[in-house]
């Protein structure tokens, strides 16, 4: 059908106004607000990706390794199309199962054919986005073209201006947090450090692991805090005193943040006998899943505690059955698309922790769902009143267009602006970080020029709201450098 | 007040661009693909109209006993604004009860007078579009019309061209598919079959009756089923080997799939021998509401199993309290508009059956809510990854304008097209099956055509994927003829 | 930057399109629309401004008193940006606490200088229309133009066109209601009565500090009750009894409501001798968390059984966690800005109550929510079929443009527009009254026009909408005057 879309398809392009309204009067303010934050810096304080790629700078192996492997956006829509994990090069744990396709072309092809699943997500727009920008394809991936942009790819992937190190500049990245178990000793950033990267790659210290009794290899990662911390953690005294020493070397390293990715929200604290009692039993094996579920919500108060005393930022971003189908988690291990989010009981959950800690100056927690229903009934509430409450950005699923203007459309009006984090990407897809806070700015363009449109907001209002939500809410959120 | 729209008062009339979007650019695009979807077949793969009006092919009765009666979007309308049903003409079940009204001229003006109470619901759309285009009525309903309609449709109704099966011609129904009890021996298809219908009417086999222990039919409906099965339903496994006959004999009949419309969506299995003791007690009238509720989730197991034998595509509509008033219902019985949803725990409900039957080769099942919570939360990320599972279209209250934009908004980012179902209808009223196919087809074209204009979608992706949720995915969901 | 809006920024201006879609036809048609109903009187059901503001007609003392101290929108925005509320005016119960900032233009100027911070809030929409359209303000507040502005506000206050009564005139209020203890012997209302204001200022009858046996001042509460209705409560059927007494009392002094209050919705009732024990251990200070739930709920239908006597509608506002932060609470008491909404299992919970009451000739209760999800899912349904039953407008958190119209798209295709209360303004703040309808009439408009570009509805259909829903639907939905 000929129509000036539709040559989209034969060269792979990138309008200028992706993403923003159609509305031909809401676009032209739109365009102008995000003309004026497209450039900023990118504060990336929640990322997965591993900090030995920018601690090693070495090049990345190819492109279904960079592009598709890893992304369980991508292998997901596959698997939900009839795909194994493994037909997209995911591996077993076991070396005896059945392999994963190694052949990363063969991954490459068999991406390239299944183009059109992406129709409609956010998907689709990142990966268009990394194609044209970074490595500058210029055909629409299908079976036909599969090659030709493989090897474009490849090509790309050889300069050195494509190592880590470099594509922090060419990102304009200023700075990136990582993930990090609890009992990391950090060395990796401490070599960064050395080499002036301190203060743009971050740690942020991960505990989820030493603080749910009942996971499988808690008493191993407790030992390994203990070993890190050198501190004895036979007794949950102990294992408190690690958790601070751990968190004191965080801080050193530059940590400006926690993360907890626990199920619930739970937030009431035990008394410290039965805390200690039940961190005993579980020392020697016995723990019960109501016991530690009891556990998990006292250790977020005393990581709330603990925030209150050094001020690392607490991240909380809880709701999410993870490995909702064991035996594909026994096969694959964690993190392969199969985790899905549930209701959570938020306001309630989190009631113990800001009664204590929620007016204390030095308390900062973020609070991130994906649960949309509690955008407007309790996180923008909660964060319109609690100086210590910032509602996070969309996350994981909800980090899309339409699900981002249903964000601002649902908490703006309760809870403002000011007691947003601004954009927080969420991501193990190094080269997806610009295409995602670029896509942020254009929805956070079109929400902030439909309110000029409406006269609820002056044009100048929305530019200097929109490098807020860009860049320094992020910033102040994180209390990141100066803006602390 | 003078004005282009306003003169629709006068005359009846249906616009072309109804139900597109307003903005001009995003309408012109809107047309291009609506206009390419809008002469497709139907394939109404959910339908409530009784077989036998196919089978028997009698003309219909009356203006009255077919738009206005039997549909509980319209009589409830009528109930919320203080009539009673039997003013509708509903008539109670105790013969010896004040009766209902009779005459369908009476109901008929009534109805015509209350006009404006369905401004801005769809019942509103289906029926200006059943008036206009199937019996030609250009008068707006009102009291002083309603005679002159009532005529108009009555001359309609007895013209042969007028017949069901005529019917399913004129409507453009390629596959109409039947809801039918779990122990129906299908007569009524078979002599369609017979008559070369076999493959355009189909039935669904529903078993809710006999998976409820507690419900006070119980017992004469399993021993309908055994009977119908030939099998001994005095024993537990006799139960199952009869719902194993009659599914036999449903896929004989073409069946293409089940339905499941339970209060919950708990697909937890119980040991056999637990399963028996509850069936063997409740045949001897002895049940709890706690061990109904637990074999009923056990059910959705089995049938889930079974399923993943004999193919036929599992639905599953859930999260509705039945028959919320039960005065009404001991009066009127069933279906009478006092359903009202509920909150369900659906991804752990249904975490069971997609554990042991999600990744089945032969498994696929169709998820339904009315609770539009679980869209972007449950629904949209088990559909994104679990090969066996379709996200069902908007269902019941859901089926209109406002509500199928949301979901598509809410689901397309996550989930992508290809796990959807495609519009599927859901409906008591024949009539009404063109009107909410076309309606869906100017949704998701109105929907379609926002992403093209936000440069998300090339235009003729964008056709292409009309065509996909009009038709193509509908049969692809539900296996039927070559899309299998 | 240079730009038509921007000039905002200079001078405080309304823009008559404000609030209206930004699309130019939709917009067109939106501006015809709320022409037709911007200048209908306001009736206010659910106020809760003092009665003693009529009755003693005093002046307002000044601009923090009037707009900034008792709005707890206002203040919790400066407390989640980290103030205390006693730094906007709010004064601790304990004297012997450190006091609050007691000087009026102080206050002022931390508002004004915190102005940025209610972008895209419906409360600059609110103090904008007040500002400009009240007061003649005509800069834009700041902390350069704090001064100007409260002097101008505070010559305006002198004015005795500004006292209480003038404003009604001036607002173009009908009827407002103010909402009272049950046992208030309404002795400002007869007075009010006495000059002529009888029918313009109704109370409501509020119970439910006498309907929660765990509340601290339960006892007392209920002796105050006793006491006003000069009956003896020192047995369950007395306070029944004094309960009755109370209401016609409200009636007979013009009230057409009660308002319900509770955390939950739960209607179930308790046999009578239950509630009588749980009513006389409360008596002597002996009550559980969970028999106050049970009494609370208990009383829910008493309240609706005495509604279906004496005809007083009915108002639930459920689903509120008040208090939140309990050390909060203890400092400065209830309705500070630290109330949470939480989810609320609706339709289960009203089921006794409609099931008892629903069809009854002379029952009317009106719902309302602060939890979103229930609005297509619950209240749309039940209000689509019960004829006792209206649906309120978004409340609290919700009155605002994106979430009012929100609102509508969630329901209207299922309840329609007859079965809404119309539009209940729910506010401490007397001056945003106005700007409260006006915002409410501007979205409705606009949703109507949308309806009316996508040829859903005729312009003359719209027009008539929107009054019913700016002024007759409210008379209606709480039988004012001619309209019962």
């Amino acid at each position: 059908m000929p129509s000036p879309s539709s040559t989209v398809d034969a060269t792979l392009t990138l309008h200028p106004d992706r993403a923003l309204p159609a509305e031909p009067g809401v676009r032209a303010i739109a365009r102008e607000i995000y003309g004026s934050v497209a450039n900023l810096p990118i504060v990336s304080m929640h990322g997965h990706v591993p900090v030995e790629w920018f601690a090693e700078d070495r090049p990345f192996s190819d492109p279904a390794e960079l592009l598709v492997v890893p992304d369980h956006y991508v292998v997901r829509m596959f698997v939900s199309q009839g795909a194994r994990p493994e037909d997209l090069g995911v591996r077993p744990l076991d070396p005896s199962a059945p392999p994963a396709e190694s052949d990363p072309r063969t991954i490459w092809r068999r991406f390239c054919a299944g183009w059109k699943h992406f129709r409609g997500t956010p998907s689709r727009f990142w990966l268009e986005h990394e194609l044209v920008e970074i490595f500058g394809v210029r055909e629409v991936p299908s079976e036909a073209t599969a090659d030709a942009i493989y090897d474009r790819i490849e090509s790309v992937l050889r300069e050195d201006s494509f190592r880590p190190r470099a594509l922090l500049d060419r990102f304009n990245i200023e700075t990136i947090a990582t993930t990090d178990n609890a009992w990391d000793t950090l060395d990796a950033h401490g070599r960064l450090a050395a080499e002036g990267f301190g203060s743009r790659v971050l740690p942020t210290f991960r505990p989820d692991a030493v603080c749910h009794l009942d996971r499988p290899t808690w008493v191993d990662d407790v030992d390994l805090l203990g070993a890190a911390a050198g501190v004895d953690v036979s007794t949950y005294a102990g294992f408190l005193e690690a958790l601070r020493v751990q968190r004191a070397r965080f801080v050193a390293a530059g940590a400006l943040a926690t993360d907890h990715g626990h199920l619930g929200v739970d937030t009431t604290p035990l008394d410290e006998a039965e805390a200690a009692r039940l961190y005993a039993a579980a020392r020697t094996g016995r723990t019960t899943s109501a016991g530690a579920r009891a556990f998990a919500g006292h250790m977020l108060f005393q990581m709330a505690a603990m925030a209150a005393e050094d001020g690392l930022v607490m991240q909380i971003h809880p709701g999410v059955l993870r490995d909702f189908d064991q035996a594909v988690h026994r096969r694959l291990g964690p993190d392969k698309g199969y985790d899905i989010p549930l209701a959570v009981d938020y306001a309630r959950g989190v009631r113990p922790m800001l009664e204590a800690f929620g007016h204390h100056p030095n308390f900062r927690t973020i609070l991130f769902t994906i649960d949309e229903t509690v955008y407007s009934r309790e996180l923008a509430p909660l964060a319109g009143v609690f100086p210590s409450v910032r509602l996070g950005a969309p996350w994981w699923f909800l980090d899309a267009p339409d699900a981002m203007r249903r964000f601002r459309e649902a908490v703006t009006e309760t809870a403002g602006f000011a007691n947003m984090s601004g954009f927080v990407d969420d991501t193990r897809a190094f080269c997806s970080i610009p295409a995602r806070h670029d896509l942020a700015r254009r929805v956070d363009a079109g929400y902030l020029a439909r309110l000029v449109a409406e006269h609820r907001l002056t044009l100048d209002e929305a530019v200097d709201t929109a490098a807020d939500l860009a860049y320094h809410l992020p910033r102040l959120a994180y209390r990141a450098g100066d803006a602390q």
